[in-house]
């Protein structure tokens, strides 16, 4: 019975990514250029998901279990396709690359193995960023509807939807939620467009940059990503639209419910924006020296703070000539992330509240140990077991952490690269320091290493256990 | 009432040190040094500790508030009054070198401010050392019999010791614990000392490695460390000396009463040797190329190890210059450190052990979500109190080691040095890489620096919480 879940969900899935190439095929089509490598792809897909969707789909309960290893196998399968059009195209160096680019697209992370962007055709770019608006879709219903791993995160929508949620009630509730969360989506991708359009872009640059504004995921169309605009309009414009894709899609779905007192006493929320502040009058503090004046300062600071918090990873400054202490801001909002149920990588501002939350209630218990407290996000308590699932799942990622850094590191690199490229993979945010810095890539590394560096951005795209489930034997017993 | 245990202890503290100055004041007789930084020394601690001390003690409750607060002043009493040697001897730049030797020293760091050890008088050096053994002391009883933050450690003592633990029985049963642990902290020393004696080494040589290793501290007293002396047979004593000292030391007291069985089922004495076998085999196998032999490559992969995991810090190789592989596995161990209830600091591995295990059992409870699974260590479950509090304590040290590294990359340097002194300092391991590796030193912090790592090497040996609680405004209300 799983196996036939599993490959009926590869079926559809392929199904879905044959029919999302259709956007690529005409864009290839309209700037004349070869459409074949479109073409291939989508007969493959079609060829080989048709049947495999077609198989009887018995009506089960639904484990979570099933909902980690269905999105495990959705996102490799679709990487796994999305990498032919690379293929086909002929301007990759190796299979192993093409892959690459595809989880780097898919995971909405944004880490490119090409040294020169500029020369591919532009189906083929389109197509790229194309992958982050798939990813982020993808990744907003799969957190915010379907794996609610960070305790009370579902019920924002659920409180906002239906008065009480009964088991027979929410299949259709989630289907009707998914909607409304693309068509939020959506809305700000269009939004953004048009924004940029009003900066004076061309229609192709901001449709290419607000998709993958909106996965947050990265990719850029011209080798000195958005520093090849040379326009301030631009950069705040992407600035604010990376931030606004990095919040909670709930809230939207809140603020359209009239709920905003709701979404004002959000504990997230609040913490993401306190973090933005203070991060940006610290960076715009400690790089004046460099840009002389304080507009110029704080534009580069509020850029970086947020590709950086919200994992989208556009270039513009070459922040690993910035000094140390701005480095490690900026190292540690890779880590950090935004908000959940958004398309932002990372660890996520929730998890890291509660961590903080924990840590304080601790010493409080050492200084009144008879006292009982309880940690609240939103006004409400937070149960102990949420906590302590949020406390193991930041000791997994370190675990997988170090080992991804060690895997990477015997290829000899130095360690500031061998460290942040890790790092910035699993937090799906793009570029790191060092070698892999906003001017660098990641042609750098051995194909072991790349695939190293794949697995660590499907982890940390999928938050961890749905890629350490399909490795895990017994999830495979009987 | 809580002021006047605070001050007595002071009171006793300093009379402590003062007694505990007469050896080296007569190494420093011995060698015909000026013995007047010791004499003036000790004239200070006297006069000032003895009224603190005659204070009465009123007899009440010990909570564990107070035992930690009593721990926090200990340390910062020992350091603040063991830097005046230093002070008066005229060969240190400034009173917050002084205070960090004397902190790196009491907290068996290591870290050194000097630049040229070999120029110090050997009164100084010895007292150097001296603190480490000190230091050493103090940690064994405050983390097997006063402080067993970590669930069951002081278990294996009381099980030992006494049939079955009863509150007025306590008391008395943790001085003689003390006793015994001490006796056998000792007979470890004077056996290393042997040791070394038949190695060559002079006694004076002999002796100053052995108490630094007891303390798992690491001060050289010559600029090269343990490379000035060029003897593999000593290099070998050392490490076997510096494993031995990262051994619970319950476990030396459960040897002494013929429970060998139960030693050899310490789940964290097994944890210790599977990773030094293994990180020494793999090190050994990255480094060969360098060293061209494998006896060379096998010796310097244990002692590095060995140095890193003990947390001792003795300086051989110039790891600094090794492959990221080996650089990064020898980072790790700067986290993880040896077994709690040892000289060693680090996160100790019963903790690393636990987190594993957490991150096993929540996978497994995704894969079978009815199971119940419980984490064993040495055959007993582990509650869920003392698994959430390790969480915790690994969250408090990740947020602890952001913050510092924040303050430390203030001044500029380049991020390897910023980001390892703190772990090194934290770790209370000595050396770092880059700046601050094994071939440079913590001179070329700035004070505020300087004091920053200075309480991190605080905060990591005595885990945390005392420290905190010190800055802690509700620890001072009423």
């Amino acid at each position: 019975m799983l196996y036939r879940i599993i490959c009926r969900t590869i079926g559809v899935i392929m199904l879905i990514e044959a029919g999302s190439m259709l956007p690529s095929l005409v864009v290839a089509l309209c700037f004349r250029e070869n459409p074949l490598p479109f073409l291939f792809s989508i007969g493959i897909l079609i060829v080989l998901g048709l049947p495999l969707a077609l198989l009887n789909r018995r009506s089960g309960r639904f484990h979570s279990r099933v909902a980690y290893i269905t999105a495990g196998i959705s996102w490799l399968t679709l990487s796994l396709f999305g990498a032919l059009p690379f293929l086909f195209c002929g301007q990759f160096p190796s299979f192993i690359d093409c892959l690459f680019e595809s989880i780097s697209g898919f995971t909405t992370t944004g880490s490119t193995i090409l040294t020169d962007v500029e020369v591919l055709p532009k189906g083929i770019l389109f197509w790229r960023n194309f992958t982050h608006f798939i990813g982020g879709m993808g990744i907003i219903v799969l957190t915010t509807v379907l794996l609610p791993t960070i305790g009370d995160r579902v019920q924002h929508l659920m409180q906002a939807e239906v008065p009480g949620p009964t088991s027979e009630k929410l299949v259709p509730k989630l289907a009707q939620s998914s909607k409304i969360l693309y068509a939020i989506y959506v809305a700000l991708t269009v939004l953004e467009l048009l924004a940029l359009l009003c900066c004076g872009l061309s229609f192709f640059d901001a449709l290419n940059l607000a998709i993958s504004t909106a996965g947050t995921g990265g990719f850029a169309i011209y080798n000195a990503s958005i520093a090849a605009f040379a326009s301030p309009a631009v950069e705040i414009v992407i600035s604010v639209f990376m931030l606004m894709f990095g919040v909670n899609f709930s809230l939207y779905f809140l603020i359209l419910c009239g709920k905003i007192r709701d979404v004002l006493k959000n504990t997230e929320l609040r913490f993401y924006l306190t973090l933005l502040v203070v991060f940006v009058i610290l960076i715009t503090w400690n790089i004046y020296g460099i840009y002389g004046n304080l507009g110029d300062s704080l534009r580069n600071a509020l850029f970086s703070v947020s590709t950086l918090i919200s994992t989208t990873g556009f270039g513009l400054a070459d922040f690993d000539r910035w000094p140390t202490f701005s480095k490690t801001i900026l190292v540690l909002l890779m880590f950090t992330g935004a908000c959940a149920g958004s398309t932002a990588g990372g660890l996520k501002l929730s998890r890291i509240y509660m961590m903080l939350q924990s840590v304080r209630r601790e010493l409080r218990r050492i200084v009144h140990p008879n006292s009982v407290s309880i940690v609240r996000m939103d006004g409400r308590a937070i149960g102990e077991r949420t906590l302590s699932g949020t406390m193991v799942y930041l000791g997994t990622f370190v675990v997988i952490l170090f080992v991804a850094i060690w895997l990477v590191s015997l290829e000899g690199h130095d360690i500031v690269t061998s460290v942040t490229s890790v790092i910035a993979t699993i937090g799906n945010i793009g570029p790191g320091l060092a070698l892999v810095g906003p001017v660098g890539n990641y042609s750098i590394f051995s194909a072991f290493s790349k695939i190293v560096l794949c697995l660590c951005m499907l982890i940390g795209r999928l938050e961890i256990y749905p890629i350490l489930l399909l490795f895990a034997p017994s999830t495979w017993k009987k």
